[in-house]
């Protein structure tokens, strides 16, 4: 079974109007509504997979009804923990410019992370566990730490998807994969990356340190995917980007898609490119027809051992 | 029975930040949620005030079931009709500067225009209608003139609170009591009111056309109150202003309470300037006992005849 957990999601409620005016009262022309959040984002890619998942996570209130009956209206399994805050909405203002406006993450309990640790506790081998998103100030290293031993002990393939300090911490557990963008692998050495040759001298080390996945998605510039046997270089897809919400969220699940159907590893990341690229060229995620299109045009080159 | 009607209601979602920046990020340190829209701010007053009323109008989606729950939560009936659309959120950004973020009002077919119709035909005489708050702009003139027609048969007091085009439309039809601003006063008859004395001018037009009771709140300048007998002027209360949203609705929510329970007119408009100042000086709508303390500071000049 594949897990998601987004620890604090959101309603993603995205407006549009010609002109915005701050200090004044704008009326949008049209307005959309998702659930918002990187492992959710992830269920609802692989579900268009037609891959089932099982969302897991913290929601409460009205807006964490909304989420919880979308997912399962898309046909993902919910298994939230409920919080007495009311999810956030995370409001995006498209006008000339893009504007975002995010709510506060939720408090998560001592006894909520247990919970959370409970259900974990009970995978299977070979499960998968996304663990995607911003990481709430009220959750311990110690917790994101014990998630990732109780992983290792039953054999589930933990793959992590954040940023900042937790994932610096989740980092020295070693998980299965990461898919950090070059700004957090950046983060994760006190640099900045400004090429692929960068990107690849310091994917290697998250590799070395016993990771065996890692895809480190460069934007504009492409991606690059490490292992411990080869290195793989995709140029970008040309197309026009609408939306980069969700894009390395797309790679991320179309990833674990072509890996469940045994697909070999390259195959994996070229489709994680061209699901990337199908998001960053939608209004919403991408759609399983254009991330198949999309694969045929991805130039993957490969190297054994490239410096 | 009083019913408020509400056309377009909203969730109102309130977030506070240090600082506001268009095309970035923002994260806002705390948020909150209400129940938004004229007719039920009216409704949440007269709750305060012990008064029952069922607040009517339409909603839809995760918001309109955030709306009818809070409300029932507080005590209040709710007999909405369901729209396909959800309910709007309004965004109210609290930075250096003010900024408000409407969403777009609903469309209401024929049918729902209908059923709302049917619901007015069953009310009895002396029941009060509060119609308050922005009007869809599917909704005809035709409709509005039919509700007004509908409330004269019945016996029915028809409160208008809205402005535009449909105040203009309502105002024709001579309801029982109007509480326009000096902005949708002057919009009445293409002019800018500067002055308490130009407000009273215009304001006994409406009453010469035979509306027997009018509001017209000033803001800084205070209010006055017009009916075919007596021309009151209230003073403004001094307080600190935090917030304006339902200030309006807090006035007809106290008048109507007065008048209910048989006070003098001019207490009736006392009240309703108390309640008016009480919400300005809170950070949701007024409450009952700083309503009752306002009261009495609140000083009313009575002119027989004033030009």
């Amino acid at each position: 079974m594949i897990y998601t957990c987004t620890m604090a999601p959101s309603v993603d409620y995205t407006t549009y109007l010609a002109s915005f005016q701050v200090g004044g009262l704008n009326r949008a022309n049209a307005v959309n509504y998702y659930p918002g959040g990187k492992g959710i984002n992830v269920s609802r890619v692989l579900q268009q997979f037609n891959i089932p998942s099982t969302a897991l996570g913290f929601v409460g209130g009205f807006t964490g009804k909304f989420i919880t009956q979308k997912l399962q209206e898309e046909g993902i399994k919910t298994d939230f923990i409920q919080t007495k805050e009311t999810t956030r909405i995370n409001v995006k203002v498209k006008a000339e410019e893009a504007t975002e406006l995010n709510g506060p993450t939720p408090f998560i309990s001592e006894k909520q992370q247990r919970e959370l640790l409970k259900k974990i506790s009970q995978f299977n081998k070979h499960d998968w566990l996304i663990l995607a998103g911003s990481i709430p100030s009220t959750i311990s290293s110690a917790f994101l730490e014990e998630i990732a031993k109780t992983c290792k002990q039953l054999g589930v393939r933990l793959i992590v998807d954040t940023s900042g300090q937790p994932l610096r911490q989740l980092m020295t557990t070693t998980p299965y994969f990461v898919k950090p963008n070059e700004h957090e692998l950046g983060d994760l050495f006190n640099k900045k990356i400004t090429s692929v040759d960068e990107a690849i001298y310091f994917g290697k080390q998250l590799v070395e340190n016993g990771i065996q996945h890692v895809i480190v998605s460069l934007g504009a510039k492409g991606a690059i995917y490490l292992t411990d046997d080869c290195i793989a270089v995709a140029d970008p897809v040309q197309g026009e980007v609408i939306n980069t919400v969700g894009a390395g969220d797309s790679m991320v699940a179309a990833f674990i898609e072509q890996m469940t159907a045994e697909a070999s590893k390259v195959d994996a990341f070229r489709y994680a490119v061209a699901a990337g690229s199908a998001t960053a060229f939608s209004n919403d995620l991408c759609d399983r027809q254009l991330v198949e299109k999309l694969a045929q045009d991805v130039s993957v080159h490969i190297y054994t051992d490239r410096k």
